[in-house]
């Protein structure tokens, strides 16, 4: 059996939950609880020596680490259905769309760097919320401008069938609304998410509906 | 004619700049000066609204962002030499690597957010300075012992030819070399890189050897 060891607030985690789900793939999760510190311990850091969340251990017990990483395991391991188009510059741009998500937003605004901020650099806890919703801007004004006026955007960030793309968005907005950040600028970023919402595979993956949410 | 539109010190415009060479790609260079801002000028954003380099202009003029996506879309169109083995697990393990740097590692020391640190938290430099080390140590205690211990890893971070890991650890390097931060803790990312700058495709990469280079 698959396993799934990852936060029930984790965007990285909740990524391959939907991407778990989509596939239809049984799994069993294991919470690891960040704020008590579990990923910081031996056993966690001999799954994963950076002590992040999630891990994914394949059906063989290998351990497999990133979570971009993990849905491009489960997408080759099985196909259907596929998170990503057949064609090479949708790939790109469906990879793209992900990695803005994943490489420009999330790294800035997850619990260790608000950590760092505030018990490093002594920033107040205004300019901690002022550098989440920087980062959050920035990032959703570049995505909505890359989803409006392209063709490749349907009813999910590319075509009618959710990929990659959606897995990183989805949990990047539910950050965004957990920080109050005003999301009445981004109709397709809205739209998009709202299409995701409403389907089984996300709706379950949500952090609300996890065992260690409480 | 395949273009790099790229700054000659982004790190993430000098990982498709390996991959352009390893691949022994023909391609124009042209120059965006993030110094002088050039990347938020129209022209530019047209291209790529989130205003980043690198940008890939594929042979029929497609601009392709995001450089993992990018350097994903050549290893795709022109396999050979691959940047990714064959082996599902083996596939993850790269990914993940590269991962490290680029969603951990990179994204919390670029130009733009030291920016932020600088002028609107009013962080010293030297608390610049312990910030942009604080990460390297973290990303790099952690690749090190992803590497070290592990069977994958041979002359380079995966096997004896370069994949998608070494393009991102070798500007990573480049980077903490730039910050001086201290490397003698990681003799196998210190081989690796030894290993990788020996080979043209990553010499000529370089930044230093880059036409914007002065």
């Amino acid at each position: 059996m698959t396993t799934l060891h990852g936060y029930f607030r984790s965007s990285a985690a909740y990524r391959v939950r939907i991407a778990l789900n989509l596939k239809g793939l049984e799994h069993d999760l294991v919470p690891v609880n960040l704020v008590k510190g579990e990923n910081r311990g031996d056993a966690y850091r001999a799954l994963n020596p950076q002590g992040l969340v999630p891990v994914l251990e394949t059906e063989e017990g290998v351990p497999l680490t990133q979570s971009l990483a993990i849905c491009e395991y489960l997408d080759e391991r099985y196909p259907t259905p596929a998170l990503l188009p057949d064609n090479l510059e949708e790939r790109a741009r469906v990879r793209a769309l992900a990695q803005l998500v994943a490489c420009e937003m999330h790294p800035l605004n997850n619990l260790r760097v608000l950590k760092y901020l505030v018990g490093e650099l002594d920033v107040s806890e205004q300019d901690k919320l002022s550098w989440y919703r920087h980062w959050v801007i920035e990032g959703f004004d570049a995505l909505e401008s890359m989803l409006t006026p392209a063709a490749g955007t349907g009813d999910f960030c590319h075509g009618d069938t959710p990929t990659l793309a959606d897995l990183c968005l989805v949990p990047q907005v539910f950050n965004a609304e957990r920080f109050e950040c005003d999301l009445a600028a981004y109709p397709t970023i809205q739209r998009i998410t709202a299409n995701c919402r409403a389907l089984e595979a996300f709706r379950l993956a949500a952090p609300g509906e996890q065992p260690d949410a409480n």
